[in-house]
Parts: structure tokens; sequence; C-alpha cells
């Protein structure tokens, strides 16, 4: 399956199939009905890049969901945000690159208030129905003069394909554009469009993990559907990937229904089922995306643990995933299966002897924590793949969950031992 | 300070300057009386190095204490030596590198059991009173013959000096020898040595870390006491460390008092107060030397976070060890602090916002969350060191810790991208 439009590498089916119903759509760099967007290059990157970019749905029955980081050291624009945006009725989506304002202090703050008026006043909302998302270095002040002077010049410029210029405004260390647009052909007969633009390569970790993702539909949703559908989706998606098992201080996902295809998806209806699934499949379409721009990535892996402890479960796949001997070893196309034993061993510490059972790529390497033969040859092909696949089993059933990762190879360190403040 | 035998790299005092009233051995190449040990080529490692020790008291009063791995998926010998040996009069230690004998199951228990009774036969002591220890790959059946045709020639060639050949048949990854010996005297009176040998380079990580450590003394020691001090001085050492955040399968820690000086340790007493500091000493110096010879290693970090809240004082100082963003900026000798930020909010989920200090060899750069300014070409100098301190403030007072950590750079991904099973 490939995304039109980006210029992503190409990307399998085998862990995002295409649900019934649901296509690529035929223009991918237009947006849905009753969205205009729009990127421009305002002085905050170095390289000179796009780094302000403006999202505005321009229904006033807008319906939104939002999620945020966890982490105790939120940035600015998601303070900002969370305490003065109406969640539910996001009309205008402001974000910048190349400073992600965190650690700024009550200064940050103010900048970051003066990026949502600005924001408001340039897409004739009220302030509270801003939301204002940055990303880049941390620990630096932000200049939101050059972010409001940016603003005033991509007023006339927001247009439905702007969209290709707001994704270049949300890339950071990103090799490629991370967005797609399906249609979605509803069981009772209307079609629906459902677009999306994510950006993330490094500081991406569970709980969750893109750092920035936005999500249009001209479909109708109540405010319930919209926060429903957002939090499963989330969860199946940037909830379950890693790449260096760091945790952003300004990851954002907001979805952003319009309306303006007249259709609205009701409750618990097949359409809504439907609906969700399209949804589910673009996230977690767009999350191997930014799993696969891992910095420095080469393979992806997926691991997939089973067993009778649903915590238990839940710490193995994370700890395998995060194992930077699994992830040197998956870069290096290495069969050492060890290196699993050993970070599920981490995992559950004073379980000892855990019976655990792996399989890499269907081949089965241990059972019941004991070596068992395998063709090595054959093994060792399988794991120069672009994909590789990992199944654990723990003692007991009931319980299944899997992590998308990436490898650990040299690029990651040339990038992060170069990337300064 | 140098410890004087070991090609390891010139160690400064800073973080374990030399207690009062101990000093460096003047032959660091010979065991504590009491003590024979040996090592030879068993033909176990692919290189034909020497990968079979053997550490013998020949005191029968002997007295020890042990630490291991707390690892769900325990290697055989450990689980051989927490089930059949008086971990309290343990007079023989048997070990082998180049195959970790873990995930083995039960043909690999045997191994382990095998190793042990050959060890027992050579060093004339009863099966109950010998260790086992292994390191190296994991998943593949070690074959014990090896090991036992050894120990066979090693019978003769055991010797106070022979700890030189001791410590290469524990040697993996390493680069460098980690071996240091101090002489002890004791407020009564008496002098007393003390002695110990390391291996670890990659999978060390908190609770605890070294992978193998073998301490003597030729003081008599109560079983209580040498419990309690071991205890106290692994904490404060080896489950202070952290080279990539992974916990081993085989960790172990052994250490034995001979008694043979005639000198005997009063729990309690000023002695034991000197010789737990001159233990805490030596545990500690080598820890760090597993930090500094952590695969790819450059540059050692120190974090020390203070704040009101046990937990998270702790939580907080292992993300910012274990973070590879953190590690990548230290290897680069970057002065990035965003990235302690983020490391200490991830840590820390749901308490934004977070008013965090943080110094890096003291230059303040945040106070309360807030980026204060700082001269950046002076702090650019400073993270070029060979050791860095960061010191991190949360709310509150009354707790402390401090974790030692290594960098992240290409060395630490081609040995692990090419470490194959």
């Amino acid at each position: 399956m490939s995304f039109g439009g980006a210029p992503a590498p190409g990307f399998s089916t085998r862990w995002t199939p295409l649900p019934q119903g649901v296509a690529l759509a035929a223009d991918p760099d237009v947006l849905p009905a009753g969205f205009r967007a729009g990127g421009l290059a305002a002085g905050i990157k170095p390289s000179g890049g796009i780094d302000v970019g403006l999202l505005v749905c321009d229904e006033s029955a807008v319906t939104s969901a939002a999620r945020f980081t966890r982490s105790g050291t939120q940035a600015a624009p998601v303070l900002v945000t969370r305490e003065h945006t109406r969640l539910d009725a996001i009309r205008t989506v402001v974000v910048n690159s190349g400073n992600a304002n965190a650690a700024t202090g009550a200064q940050g703050y103010q900048q970051a208030a003066k990026m949502q008026g600005a924001a408001a006043m340039t897409s004739g909302v009220g302030e509270d129905q801003v939301a204002v998302c940055s990303t880049g270095v941390i620990g630096q002040q932000l200049d939101a003069g050059k972010v409001v002077a940016g603003l005033a010049a991509l007023r006339e410029r927001l247009a439905p394909d702007g969209l290709v210029d707001f994704q270049r405004a949300i890339m950071t260390t990103d090799l490629f554009e991370k967005r797609a647009a399906l249609e979605v052909t509803l069981p009772s007969g209307p079609v629906v469009r459902l677009s999306a633009q994510a950006k993330g390569a490094g500081m991406i970790q569970p709980s969750f993990a893109t750092m920035l993702c936005f999500v249009q539909t001209d479909a109708a949703l109540s405010v319930q559907t919209a926060d429903l559908l957002l939090g499963v989706c989330v969860q199946r998606s940037f909830d379950r990937i890693s790449v260096d098992g760091q945790l952003s201080t300004n990851d954002t996902v907001i979805l952003q229904a319009s309306g303006a295809s007249g259709v609205t998806i009701e409750p618990e209806s097949p359409d809504e089922l439907r609906f969700g699934e399209a949804l589910d499949t673009l996230l977690r379409h767009l999350a191997l995306l930014i799993v696969r721009d891992g910095e420095g990535s080469v393979r992806t892996g997926r691991v997939i643990v089973r067993g009778g402890h649903g915590p238990n479960v839940e710490r193995a796949a994370r700890a395998v995933a995060n194992s930077p001997l699994v992830k040197t070893a998956l870069h290096g196309g290495d069969p050492n299966w060890g290196r699993i034993v050993q970070a599920v061993g981490m995992a559950l510490v004073d379980t000892a002897p855990l019976p655990v059972d792996v399989a890499i790529e269907g081949v089965q390497v241990c059972v019941a924590g004991q070596a068992v033969p395998f063709d090595q040859g054959d093994l060792a092909a399988r794991v120069e793949a672009d994909e590789v696949e990992y199944v654990i089993g723990l003692p007991g059933d009931g319980f299944e969950t899997e992590v998308f990762f990436s490898d650990l190879g040299h690029e990651y360190i040339r990038i992060n031992a170069e990337y300064t403040t």
C-alpha cells in the first residue's frame, strides 16, 4: 500500500490492510471539505525551511477531540491548549517547528498564548477554539513575534491543498512526509473523507508516541463519538510504537470533524464501525511510518506477546521494543534471539525460571525457556527483511499485545550526537 | 587513582576517593592469603582465548555472601548456585566465558551441575561449596565437557597470582581488565587485604549491574557481616550504574573471606566501619570501570537527583541515565540539556508543570522548569570532559540518589549489531 503524495518508502499492507469499503483518496493533497491550511518559513528554523503552519476549519459546527503527552514537563503550547482551549470544538491549529517552546516557563507560556491569540485573529475564531503546537529544540525561548508575522502573511494563502506546506511546517528530523487520505464508503451509502498529517522520528515512545498528528474529516461526529474513536485509535497506533523509548514534551493528536459533507456518523451504527476502522487504519499507518522513519532506522520490528497476566504481557512487549540490544540486533539483521530472552527476563524480575517461548518470523527458537534446534540459515535470511516479527509466549492465556519498533543504528547516533541546543 | 596491574584507563578520584587508612595494595596481582586462582583456554570461546577460571579458598572456615540478577530468565549457573550452594560458605568459584548457559533449559541445568561437580573434585571441597558462573552468548547449549577437561588441567596451576588468568577467563567484550586490590589498616592496628575482579561492558543495568564480580579478603568476617556489607556496597555500586539499561541473565557477585590473616572484623566496630568503607570504594571503583568500559563509551556521566519523593527521585535518575537521547548528547559532548528535562518529564508523567532544576558541571541551565541564561561556550567546554555531572532538583527535600552511566556511541552499535549467535 502506498499512500500517494508523500515520498514515503513503499509500505506493505502486512500490518495495516485497508478495511472493506475504505480506499485511498484520489487526491491526497486536498483536505476534506471544510478545511484550509498553509505553511511558510517564518525564520524559526535555522535552515530557513517552512516552520509555521495553520490549519482552519471553516465550519462553526466543528467537533473535535485531542490527546496530549503525559510528560511531567509538558511544553508551554500543550499547557496553553489544555488550559485555554475548548478541546471539543477546535477550529484552528497553529503550529511551529524549530523550537519546542518547552522548559521555557512563564515566558514560554506567554509566547504560546501570543500564538493562540494571533491564530485566532488570523482565522477569525475565538481564542478558545485555537490549539497551539510546537516541536523542535527544548529549552530555548521562542520568539512568537516571528510566528505572528508569519501568520499575517499566511492568511491569504490558506487553501484546501495547503496541507502540503502545512505538513512541511511540522517536520523536524523527519526524512519523509507522513500523511495520508482515505475515502470511506459508509454502509448507509454516502462517502466521507479522512485525512491526517503526522510528524515524528525520534523521542517517540509509548504513552503515547507521535509528536504531532492532525486528523480531519468532512463527516459530522458528535463530540462523544470523536473523543471515543480518537481515544481507541490512538491506543492502537501511536501508543503501540517505540523509536527510542523516549516521551516527548510536546506530543499532541487532534481530530477535527467539519461536518461539511452533510453526512453524520451515528453512534453505535455500522457507519460508525466502518469509520472507526478507517481511522484505525489511518493512524496505524502513520504510526508505522514514524517507526519506519525512526532516526537511522533500516528495519521495523513488531513484537507480539501473549500470556495470562496482562501487566506482564505489556511489560515484556515494551522491554523488547525498547531494548538497545534487541534494536541493534534488528539493525544488524542478526538472529541473536538470546537478547529477546534477556529483555523478557529483565521485564519480569523475580519470576525465574520463566518458561518463555520465542518465535521469529515463524521460526520457533525457544520453547519453555529452552533453546530448540532450528535452521540457522533460514532464520538469518528472514531477519534481513525490512520487517521482522517476534512472537513471545508467556505462561497462561487471555492477554495479547503488540509494539512496533525501529532498530538502532549508526544514524541514530549521528543525528542525536550532533543535533544540538 | 590508578589501580596497578590492569591496563585500565587512568581513573580520577573524583567519584571514588580512597578512605582514610586504605591504600592501593603493593602487589595487586597476588590474591589475599588463603586464595588461589587460575584460568586457561578450554575451547569455548571461538577466539581461543582464556575461557575457564577457577578460584579456590583454602580455608575451611571461609565465610561468604552472594547477590544475583533478578532476571526472570536467570541462567542455569545462577539457578544451580542459588539452589544447591551454601551461599554463606562458598569455597570455590568456577566460571566460564564464551557461553552464558542461559535459555538452555534442563540440559543447560545439567551442564551447570556438571561444572559444579567437576570444580568440587578439582578443588577438594563439597559440591555445595561451589558457585558456578557463566557469561557469553545466550541460547546456545554449553558443552560442560570442555570445562571439565579444562579444570583437570587447571588443578596444578592454581596459585595466589593466578588471578591474572582468572580475570581473563571472565572477560567477553571488555576492553580492559577490571580488578583492584586494597590494603586496609584497621583502627585496631592490623592490616588486611581486599581484592576484586569484575567483568562487564554491556547488558549492564540497575538492579543490579555487573555481570560478574568476585571479591576476596584475608580478614575473618561473620556470615552476617559478610552479607550485610556486600548488600550495602552492591547497592551503592553495581546497583547505581547503567550502560544500556539492560539486565543480564547471569549477574553474580560473590564475597569470600578466608580469615587467613588471623584478623577478625568485629561487628559494629570501628574496624568494620573502615573495612566497609574500603569495600565500598573497591566496588564503586569497579562499577565505574564497567561504566567507563560501556561498549563504545567515551564519556562517563553521573546524575544526581534530589527531591521530596523517594520513588520519583529514583525514577528520574534512572530515566536520565537510560535515555538514549541523553546518552548520545553525552557522547557528542553536546550541552543539549533539553533532553534531561524531557527524560525527567517522561519519568514523572501527569505531574506537569513540574518545576525542575538542572545544573550541568555546576552551570545552572534550568530553574523551576524555565531556561535561564548561562555562558554557552563555558558549558560546551565543560561537557567535553571525560566525566560530566548532572544535578537535578525536584520539588521538596529529603531524598537524593545518583546513577553513573556511559554514553551511547557508534561503537555500541558496531559491537552489538555484529556480536551474534
